[in-house]
């Protein structure tokens, strides 16, 4: 419990990574405050994105470190970094350089979900 | 590939659900913006979540369902639900009652990562 409590209330890193080594990160837009993408880290993720400001996760599928956009160019910049309160999530308050989704959308949050179907909202 | 696209384009709700029968979700508050917290649904927290526009979860560490508030009274009023691209993500745009994190904080997010340390902001 007291491990706990540090976690919580300490200055201290002291990420919980699930069985599979990742934590979960949210990136919204600096500007609009939309929330862009959900994707994962690994703690050489987590790191590369602290040291370089620009977001890198852990492709689940692909199985590898991924630099968020760096084929499409798109990359995220990180104007800041949140912990939450157990350390198993990341918040980044993101520039980004272009769109965010795959589908060339700003945001993969692209529909709405209103008496059982999704509406486009991009 | 066409059930991709399909689940990607479509107007059809097909949330991927992980080996626990989870999706994440993420909640951020309708005024300000802020991401408030991340947690997880399973179908039917999905379901309550939509037909009473209060946020429920599913609780890992319970292995629960949980209607995020129910006792502290501190529920989270859903405006809008938003699901992203490969449907495995649920943003939940809401109207909080009150503090969000059980730690009286408005947001879990009360901690800047910088410079190697956590630095509270709230």
């Amino acid at each position: 419990m007291q491990d706990d409590r540090e976690r919580e209330e300490g200055a201290e890193l002291a990420l919980k990574f699930n069985a599979d080594g990742l934590v979960t990160a949210v990136a919204t837009h600096a500007g609009t405050g939309d929330v862009l993408m959900l994707a994962h880290m690994d703690a050489e993720a987590f790191r590369l994105t602290a040291t370089t400001q620009i977001a890198h996760f852990w492709s689940r599928s692909r199985r590898a470190l991924w630099k968020k956009g760096e084929t499409s160019g798109n990359v995220l910049r990180v104007r800041d970094m949140r912990i939450d309160c157990d350390q198993d999530a990341v918040w980044l308050i993101v520039d980004p350089a272009g769109p965010a989704c795959h589908t060339g959308r700003s945001s993969c949050f692209y529909r709405r979900y209103d008496k059982g179907r999704l509406e486009h909202v991009e």
